[in-house]
């Protein structure tokens, strides 16, 4: 436990299309293995739809607890698209059209031969102070205010923007993470595996039961930030899967003898 | 919007490995569907990992807002399957082994030949008065208590859990839903939109941009609850089509021209 640094992460995924499955979504478990592979620990996610009250609750509720918020959604040219007005509105700020954001869309659109219309200005509008995440797929920024950094909500633009800031965070200890395929069920292994876990009380034992055909398996997942602590964890795993087995072994030559 | 009658629903998804990007929940997106489907409005999601705590929190903050709750995760026979004792702690009542849940357990493990163990028994743990929602996958009941339903992870058992629970629920007037394929981006038709959106407030008209290769394009949903909205906003969708169309034509012919 000596030297360990926590840093903690919350989520808010805005669309109306997530709470209607006309969307499915594809970023949240994407920004949960970004943030895990760099020690910073996704705590909350929460999915709103486009409603200015309901992402400013949601957000306000967020950002006060958790180190670092991500929002996906909400940031292009149309109507539905009241994020960075939802965002300014909970941090009590003007949302204004930025002065670098309407020269990089301008400059593009101009190369592009494109009309700058009004709609594609709404991209550069975000909380006055607020700083650029680059999008390198398709221009519009995202940004970030306070701890809360907004970006899109289209899995490629979402994706570019989290390599983009992730190395700007603060990051913890990393939770290092043993995966144990177990053939047993649950029910076999949950008063051993509850043993385990409470004499490697620095560890994180979670089992995952799989449904295959008419029988359940698990995969049992060691985490901790220490090594050693995972390991020995680990080796306890091993040997309980192997006490398993043997005692299934006797049970089963007991009633071919019977 | 007359007659409309509205019901409202949350979803609150267990799980440290949602959070750890370990699994990809497939739990939202169905429920999304079903509901929709339903005529029940999912109107938030929140993602909490396996801590009493958090459970209890976020339980309590949504059941008192929306008219039902859906939770999938966590309730299992291992140590980290917590969801039954923070539940009822959300609802002040014990934790008990349920006796019509013992029975239907004791009696699936010894027709398979399995020891009922302690670990097994856990999963006959529910908060004092709850009812049963059938688990015809692999028999440990999921259960209902006030207006929150909680059932299983493993997708396959949520999914068949959700099944034996929307024909108990009062559901509202369904959203209808119309999908018009549009060849051009969010930029082109953000303006004329959004005026359509205003001269049609009884539909909530979504743009979705997708980026294939270099362009975007996007689908636009109307959605609402009256047809005759829904088709009379899709007519002026279809024309806005229509219009970029010809003066995009225009303006090519024009370049030709010059």
């Amino acid at each position: 436990m000596t030297n360990e640094t926590i840093v903690t992460a919350a989520m808010l995924a805005i669309g109306d299309e997530l709470l209607s499955g006309r969307t499915k979504d594809k970023n949240i478990g994407h920004l949960a293995d970004m943030l895990t592979l760099s020690g910073i620990d996704l705590k909350e996610v929460r999915i709103v739809g486009d409603e200015e009250n309901a992402i400013v609750e949601a957000l306000n509720a967020l950002r006060t607890k958790y180190d670092y918020i991500f929002t996906s959604g909400g940031i292009g040219p149309t109507h539905d698209d009241i994020t960075a007005d939802a965002v300014s509105a909970a941090f009590g700020v003007p949302c204004e059209y930025d002065a670098d954001a309407m020269n990089l869309l301008g400059e593009m659109y101009a190369r592009r031969g494109l009309e700058f219309t009004e709609a594609r200005k709404r991209m550069a509008r975000m909380p006055k102070g607020a700083r650029h995440i680059p999008n390198p797929v398709s221009t519009a920024p995202g940004f970030v205010i306070g701890n809360v950094h907004v970006m899109a909500g289209v899995p490629q633009v979402f994706q570019a923007m989290v390599d983009a800031v992730i190395p700007t965070l603060r990051t913890g200890t990393r939770v290092l993470s043993l995966g144990i395929s177990c053939p047993y069920g649950e029910g076999d292994i949950g008063t051993p595996l509850a043993a385990i876990q409470k004499a490697h009380p620095e560890t994180s034992i979670g089992s995952y039961p799989r449904y295959i055909g008419q029988a359940f398996s698990t995969e049992i997942v060691v985490r901790g930030r220490s090594q050693d602590a995972v390991d020995a964890a680990g080796d306890d795993v091993r040997a309980m899967i192997e006490s398993i087995r043997q005692s299934k072994e006797v049970a089963e030559n007991r009633s071919a003898e019977a």
